[in-house]
């Protein structure tokens, strides 16, 4: 297991400054992940109180993405880190921007459960949406923990999820489609249920894109846009010949 | 108008790194553009070579999206920057974040130009969706220019189409679910309309970050998740008390 270690700084304030905004990074993770987690269970059970819940902590999400950036802009301006704590940085600033999609999404999810609530419950309470719900929460918390543990081998376990997260997707897609030309007065709820796994979708994808930042933040290789089967060589031909 | 001057520095190849990656990020913003317009196109032409056109390009814009990123690493590790400068050199690095997802945004457009190909081309050549592009297209286009000219007023502009795109947005949605009541055998077209509506309107999302980025550039204020108005009002009061 490839891992950065952060105590190896001569100035102990600019450890504790690189670990104040990393500890903040995993404290937005925490509250985005809660909101996934409400915003599912608002679905489900048709929890007015708690959609409304979801909404309310966008707020504190996004002024811990402006705060964390500042944090972050400030370590780069007096502190000039270089190689490893410069990529921290950088992978920092980027994955707040992703956290904070995720909490958009969340919201979306909750106002689509205040929409429904107000709609008879159908019996299954929505379970396809919780299972591809699970899927992603799985996702983007195994991501935050590969960030806290600087766990390039856990981030790449992330995109593993996307074949089964896709196939839940397209499996809702076509449903809801059926449901719709069975039944018309069925259309806007299953709009609805269509957004949801949208959304759900794209918590997935900024999961895997919080994931490729660990992994560039351990071995200084941007692996966006390359295909999991390729990073994975890539990385194993570098350990192999003992590059750093 | 207040701008930002970058030539001030001494070494002239610190100028150069930075003016580099600058013109970097507008032929990126030109290329999204026109993967934007040609989905566009596409879709309204059933044009399925031009839809083509628009995913091949995607590896493009993917490429240097990695390309820039890189560079402004390299900026930020040798070069060190400080203050205006730094703040210009983060703002890339988000900005291309932006750009590459409406580029993501333009390729399922794109998508969707390919499967509607296939059926009879409405009488309207899809007149909404058009029209909404066209105001996102606007805002993108506003957006770039103001990063080029570093004017924070024309970026000011930007979030001012919001109101208008989003009538236009909801507009298409109601539209839609109609027809598909109307005439369930609709339905897998309607989809793709609300699908290409929601993707306009993200690009128009990404237009207004690529504007606060301008504005954060040029004035050291991070202006995400304020109401325009209250950023209008601070830039106003800072002028006027003649702070930096």
């Amino acid at each position: 297991m490839e891992t950065t270690d952060l105590s190896h700084h001569i100035s102990s304030r600019f450890n504790e400054d690189l670990e104040s905004v990393r500890a903040d990074l995993l404290r937005m993770g925490g509250l985005v992940e809660a909101q996934l987690q409400k915003s599912l269970a608002a679905l489900a059970d048709e929890d007015s109180a708690l959609a409304a819940d979801v909404v309310r902590d966008d707020a504190q999400v996004n002024r811990l993405e402006v705060e964390i950036d500042e944090a972050c802009l400030r370590i780069l301006a007096t502190r000039a880190p270089a190689a490893g704590d410069l990529r921290l940085v950088v992978a920092i600033t980027k994955a707040i921007t992703d956290l904070e999609r995720i909490g958009d999404e969340a919201r979306k999810i909750a106002h689509i459960a205040l929409r429904l609530a107000s709609l008879e419950r159908p019996a299954d309470r929505y379970r396809e949406i919780r299972h591809l719900g699970r899927l992603v929460e799985v996702m983007v918390h195994e991501a935050l923990d590969a960030f806290a543990r600087m766990d390039s081998d856990a981030a790449l376990r992330v995109p593993q999820h996307d074949l089964q997260v896709d196939e839940e997707y397209e499996s809702i897609q076509r449903q809801c489609v059926t449901f719709m030309m069975e039944d018309p007065r069925q259309i806007r709820r299953m709009l609805d249920v269509t957004w949801a796994a949208r959304a759900l979708e794209r918590v997935g994808d900024h999961a895997k894109n919080i994931a490729e930042y660990v992994i560039y933040m351990v071995h200084g290789q941007d692996v966006r846009h390359t295909r999991l089967e390729e990073v994975q060589s890539r990385l194993r031909a570098r350990s192999e010949g003992g590059a750093p």
